[in-house]
């Protein structure tokens, strides 16, 4: 019988690596960071503000920043009578405070949009990738209806290390972007819509369905899943973890 | 009380105009072309071949030429052996007989498609509008994976008066078209793909979800309604109706 | 190797007629016109009015009109705030401004409603369909439960070049109208219904799955894009641009 | 606390009147037809030659009568091969058994057909009111496409009891009948059709979805389901049960 | 060439018999009662409260009786404030006037519901097949999860001439409704229910898919449906017209 | 022919042992818990506040205490001015009001939540299952994103009889939990989560698609289910019925 | 911060208990059995019949027994080249091998289906159940078309530890069930039916909404998971593993 | 007015570069390597066996290597027929031609598989990254059924640039992956499963919805999508362009 490649004592030693705080409510995962390279980070969604501020003041002690994802105004308001510095962009509803060191963003990553229906989305994938560590850029309203103002930015794709493009609507600029480039393109479909593409159906089926290669998707609206992605990618690229 | 404009004898011309064949299995409308400017068709699909013959003879009658659409090769061969000299294209699955003197075809359809997988639809279409009496050009494989094969024929797509589009998969071929062009476009999804766009249906959703306005769509792999429309949008153009 | 039939020199001047104003938010395609036609519209769901007004700004002065469509009531009493003259038209949410001398319009554009509840679904087309340059005209409530107001009407139907046919429920009267004319019909289904109907999507079925050819479908409730559309096919019917 | 109208002893009753034979593979419900006013029917899908002979040979036995539905040819030559004068539609893949006395059928449904592929589902609604009891005639090939082709038949319409209205694609024609008589109209939407009528998923929305009253639907290609419901129907407006 | 049945000249008859009011924003259907036993009925939905009572006004003018559906607090106030005998039932959302001479109900509806949830869609169902004509009598709270409240009312359900049967959640009940007596059952799914039941699909699902036959279906919630359908049977088993 | 193991006359006799109170607007199943084990217990959405109350005091009357579920704050505070002492759970919705003396619980019953979102769903279970008789503990926060926060509770996983899984988004986690036990597990779907997780869908489908044996599911956000059915799955493991 | 209840030293002991082996083609799951009371077993279906033949071998080594589900004939055939006495029943598609010594079977699992096609499904669950070390018994063709078959065998739905109720078409028993005793029941949805029950999504939706609380369902078709749930249950109610 | 970056002399170069092959039937897209960083791949899949070959000639011409995708036995054996040492994989259904030296691969992608199924999508991606000039290895059978055997394998998993996670039936793989690695994660869903995951849907919803960021997803069984976009990443991450 072959066994694994791990002996079982050194399985023992990856969950021995694994403790986190038991917050009652929660388990907050504090040695996410050392495991995945990002630190857990709060989606405020169904949570109530004192449990945010609760969450968010063992994460910045055990790693000296914390960004909370789809806050309410509530939530927000909350977190800032706590540390009034925090960051709040009512935009893509993310609030984060970094008390570290300023600390060099590194490599790159564009962040793409179709239309500016699309920014709240774009903005949330903006903030987290910047939050992980990465050099983030921006490129607005270059939808297929247009397409020269696409082609008009070749230059500025070809020089990301990967791509992330947010579409609603028929979702179709994914595909067009990776047929220009060889970069990696995370696509993000967006509610944006009605009828047949309310919901972010259409675009999301779009994007899986592309014949163009090189590009994956997130679910409906996870700018906050694209940033940690596309920072994992720009990480691989520049040729180490985030600052 | 403001009665309809038409008084009841006018409704009654109507009416009166729109006699039909019973052939007991089938009600033949031979008074169709009088009404829409094309004559019945033949759905083969789910007719036995002999009924397709039967249903042939009495339409070539009455218009002097008949079109059989989906027709399997027995239905096909069933048709040849009462008519050797019928048309048939095996790709579109069509059969057709015209003994009219010949007729100069009207105007201009254009019919594009995103990748050869879709040939089959688009020659349905084609068969249909000329059959209808329009004047029918191809342009082949210029998906928008590589989107410079397309753009390198922006004076064909602005010469044509109506552009049907065929694509599969993720079916952003014709907003793109659209946006390029001041003509009608006609979107046709094609049931080319697998996951996602298997069946056609992201295809059909990305059509309908296009931010490119110009664009109209009929149900997946229906080249046979897209060529009559593209035949009634070139014969309003033509000024006129079919020859 | 065949090359395409552009030489890249006159691909390169197909792209450098294609300019756009960045506002920083948005790239407005003041060039849209020139390609397809009709100018860009300004689509106002998810954006500021600020933002609307800004683009509007910008459109006017590039093409002497403009025209919002899904205007809140906020948006379009931000415009009138910049321009009183401004068009309002509650029912189908379209804002419009036009400084242009009166131009005619031109050809015919027949719009059809099934139902009383449909009606500002066909006032969005008919706005767009008259900012595009067509001559519209309209028939309403001849849906299927009551047929003799529809054949009652049939002399309208074949008098005009284009048939819009608004319905929601089980949007039938597409297929009908399309049987008993030889003219294009655009079927607009409307989100007018309620469970197997909620939402418009048993009306987008059954106007694609019609067994009378000559009709092709837009989304949901896209008044805007059948109003563009039947402007492209009524502009070929009559020989020309838009006014 | 107020009981329930029936006492106990009444409950007792009703259950008492209800005993079965266990074939030990099959309960063969034998007092069906004394509850529900028609035998137990045999649905031979999934069930082996034999099984349906064992079956039928009990029904045959406590009833005088039997029916078989959705039959194979092998299941049907088994049926035969035990009693050769067994009477087998193909088309319908039905096969029965009568040995009463010839008996009247009473009042009247009429099944109307929207085109020739629905004839199979028809004949399966025929084969079944007949077998419980009801006059039935037929009424072929009137779709919403030819539409004069059903105005001239309102007098037979109006004629029936009760009206089974079959139709594929999209299913539109149950509603414009229902708009044209008093009488019940059930539709049973047809798996004929391509994309997004394939399956009959979109001829089944439009059914429920009509805006004319009067119309109730059953189950995708279930004709043995509109048949009993048709026989019910006539039943009560012919004044008795069935033959 | 064998001709339709009926001669031009009678098919023109049949389309004189159906004029109509032409109020403008509507065509009120004044001639539908002599055609399907039913006035035209108000849906009120997504009409303005004065188009309503418009509509009411010519309707009562032409038949002495008036019924709206889906009518809004402010579409019932607006009745009443025109005519203040009208009576309004909450539950069902319907208003109705009634000025003929009082007429005897005929025949027998019952109609069950599953729940308590499932009154209102009943209501609707009871008020229009009682403003129809027929006698309504009402089985509430009989799902399956208790059967025995069921089984103590068969003689009930044999007492009617047909059964409609009303049930959100799993809707199970009609086909163990069917499955107990040989009357006509008309199964009416709710959107009572969440998850997998949310929105009243899965009953829709169940009703359409039961193994008893006898049972047809209308459209989830749509309780006027069942009504007119109800009454159409009812009006048959009765021998005649509505009163 | 074999009857059915049980005499008409015994069959008679379970029917006997079912009445009900008709309350008129509902029929209250007094001996359901006879039946089941489990008393009727009151879903309130849907329901008047008096109707809750009247339904209540009868079921508190048959059996000593009572659960109302899914209660508004409303239908909670009407329930509360009857009977001041009723226990209110805002998170999970439900009331339960005891007379009974203090009754031990039974067994073991753990109920495991992926993320903190879960809970309002994992407290309806919690408070079911109480209701009924069962002992209840809860384990918190233990999603597969952390997946050494469940590692660590292998021995109280194993330490229960019957284990409820609550988890939102992907719904990974029942499935991971079935594969590390020999315990019974019973998945529950909830509604948390946006795009294609929005209404708890794809985390239905996870659950179902599961290749970890020994899982079943209940609807989504059905915590009462779930607390019944691990009720009965407890009492069979602790020997008896509930205390 | 509280740490996890389990020390690292402990959660490494969990861990060093689950060795596998290393096929190459595959991970066989040796220790399976120790972790969830049920060795691994082998889903044949996509598997080439000499991997399914290397597994067999491998488990039976490790556990004296041996289960293969979704065999094909080819996968059988390969199985009994090997292992003549192997027993393989077709329509369940199972195949099994048990070298132990004869050992009792626990508990009490009754697995009920609802018509003679449901069979095959109800097949692999017993074989499955019985592999696991539970006693099976069966009660078929009970369906609530024939409800008075189902009350005749109430006695038998009571004197077993647990339930497994197999529906496909509407799928309506197992909520039947449920309300009439007080055991856990597993309801199989089958994929026996067509159009709207086509697949067995009708009869799963049926299962999960209904309102009969008790109930908790597995994937269409599957037995095999019914069967090891069944087991677990049965096996915490007789007190212990399996045999 | 700001312009785009670019002048248009610039755009006409972009264009300029970006000629093709017309082969009247398809346009070879020969500078897709220059632009994308891999050449143009063959989708056999409804081409003619001649047609593939014909195009692999020219693509074998342009860049002295050539994949096919997608092949049946046919078009495998006809390149086969051309070029007898063309690599053919009959799992992964891809034929491959490579004229160039010998090169060696760049960095390192791991191709991970949960269950044995799964394999020949596995192999599509892991031939596509490789053509592409990607070093891949593979890891196995480590599906969540079993965890242990994943967690033996964490070194693996984490020495790797890129991660393809391949999973069918429930699809948890990728999010448990993702959450023990700071690496990129690509899930690819396959259409391994039955009843509610038949077809991969609920594998694509579950890697969609996962809570765990850092996972993208491709259309259900692209395995040539994934094998792309792993090479685009680990291209960056290697510093370089394939070899």
């Amino acid at each position: 019988m072959a066994a694994g490649r791990l002996s079982p004592e050194d399985a023992a030693c990856r969950l021995a690596d694994l403790p986190y705080a038991n917050l009652g409510f929660a388990r907050v995962d504090t040695l996410r960071e050392a495991r995945t390279g990002v630190p857990e980070v709060i989606l405020a969604e169904r949570k109530e503000p004192d449990e945010v501020v609760a969450i968010a003041r063992r994460l910045l002690d055990a790693h000296g920043r914390v960004l909370v994802t789809r806050a309410s105004e509530r939530a927000a308001l909350a977190v800032q009578a706590w540390r009034p510095d925090a960051a709040w962009n009512r935009r893509s509803r993310t609030v984060h405070i970094d008390d570290r060191p300023p600390t060099p963003r590194i490599g790159s990553v564009l962040i793409v949009t179709a239309g500016t229906s699309d920014a709240g989305v774009a903005d949330e994938a903006a903030e987290t990738a910047d939050f992980c560590g990465s050099r983030v850029e921006r490129l607005a309203d270059v939808g297929v209806a247009g397409l020269h103002r696409l082609l008009a930015q070749l230059p500025a794709l070809r020089a990301s290390e990967v791509l992330v493009v947010v579409a609603g609507m028929e979702g179709a600029l994914p595909g067009v972007v990776a047929a220009l480039t060889d970069r990696p393109v995370i696509g993000v479909p967006t509610s944006v819509g009605y009828g047949i593409s309310g919901g972010g159906f259409a675009a999301l089926a779009t994007m899986l369905a592309t014949c163009a290669p090189g590009v994956a998707v997130v679910n409906i609206d996870n700018g906050f899943g694209a940033g940690v992605l596309a920072h994992r990618i720009n990480a691989r690229a520049a040729g180490g973890r985030s600052a």
